[in-house]
């Protein structure tokens, strides 16, 4: 959306997720079935081909050096330094949605920098997702990684309530429940507040409901977490969650 | 997304748009062929249904009294106050995006309470919609409006480049151009100056660029415009848009 090194991308294959807790310019890394079949595959990679293979908050320029047995082999070659994290430590608590509306919920949260994306099935929803979706959602999120330039992975974890969505988030978590026409102050307030009180990076968890509203177990649930408005007009439930993050992270300087 | 007024709704067939430029209680107003089919056919509404009908601002619950011919006919009972409009109206400028994007930017900014919806055809993006293109986003942008409760439309404007786009903002509209990596102010910045320039309700025109950035012609269009950034990482096409919008909102209390 602008101008910038987007050229610059175009001279490898693109970015390539890896294990690179051990990395360093020279190390041969093995890309996982997945990675070895998009790169030999789809993009029918030969040795010597330039890519990008990116991990664990660590982003290297790397070559195709052997590919046998359908696992793609490359050397890293040197770090590129990647997109500082935001400020602040952002998990996105969403109902599951239909129509592919969680995807995208977690493609966009993703691409905006939040830390971990939980989703849970919501009392006043009929989305009940199969245990696929764990998988599904991950494979978003990657995608998400690879286009935006992050070199680290958010967690995707799915739960079948609300309840068990909160436990996990860290436990020190700032804990932000999102009401409509509540009464509630604004978001921008809320994260100001936090803001004002917290020293380092704090973590915010951030729970929103379904089309339908939270009901008053899940609201229950959500017991000693701050209320907030996001003001008078009413969001979809996959429109929410993008306003929240945007202002919480507007906060802390990211845009 | 929370609790509140939407079991109030559930009383009333919905909200359907008229031309409300003369409103009062006691009116007999007719609805449009397509608001009419809706409410007759599709919903099998009777006379004496209760329903809201909006447009221009205002809101009114109403009830049906006749339908002949296809078209409903509503008497105004008392005005629904609508939720105020933002302290600031955004022109979003946005690319033609594929796969149902536009459309999907178009609901999205409309219940983040933007003034005008702007695609154009960039010049480094392939999509080239048809002249049915309008008409499908007005849909979007009519169904956004009745389900987030706004009481006017915002008007929708395509162009064949941004070059026209940007003549179809007001004359006297703040004007941002949103650049990826370009060493620009953050947007939260530049809005903030915005605002502490302008009195009363300002309008803020916001270009966005397609997935392949701008082109220099395009950049060279948007002579004047204040550029401003989104942070480190790069944001999709059709993220950017959103999370600008809620950046600017943001400025002005929105949320």
């Amino acid at each position: 959306v602008g101008e910038g090194v987007r050229t610059i991308l175009t001279g490898s294959l693109g970015r390539f997720h890896a294990d690179l807790s051990q990395a360093k310019p020279g190390a041969e890394i093995s890309l996982s079935a997945s990675e070895s079949h998009h790169l030999l595959r789809v993009l029918r990679a030969r040795p010597g081909a330039a890519l990008r293979v990116f991990g664990g908050g660590v982003d290297f320029m790397a070559r195709l050096v052997r590919c046998g047995e359908g696992t793609a082999v490359v050397i890293l070659e040197h770090p590129i330094e990647p997109p500082p994290p935001p400020r602040v430590d952002i998990w996105a608590t969403v109902p599951f949605l239909k129509g592919g509306r969680t995807e995208f919920l977690a493609e966009k949260l993703t691409e905006m920098g939040i830390a971990g994306f939980i989703a849970y099935s919501a009392a006043r929803d009929v989305a009940r997702p199969g245990p696929e979706k764990a998988e599904r959602l991950g494979r978003v999120v990657l995608a998400a990684c690879k286009q935006c330039e992050r070199a680290d992975i958010p967690p995707v974890v799915t739960a079948s309530n609300l309840a068990n969505a909160l436990k996990a988030g860290p436990a020190n978590a700032h804990r932000i429940i999102l009401l409509e026409r509540s009464g509630a102050s604004r978001l921008g307030e809320v994260a100001a507040s936090i803001k004002a009180e917290s020293a380092g990076r704090p973590a915010v968890m951030v729970a929103t409901g379904p089309e339908g509203g939270f009901d008053p177990a899940e609201i229950d649930a959500c017991d000693h977490f701050r209320p907030a408005s996001l003001g008078p007009r009413i969001l979809r439930a996959d429109t929410a969650p993008l306003v929240a993050a945007a202002v919480i992270l507007r906060e802390y300087g990211e845009w």
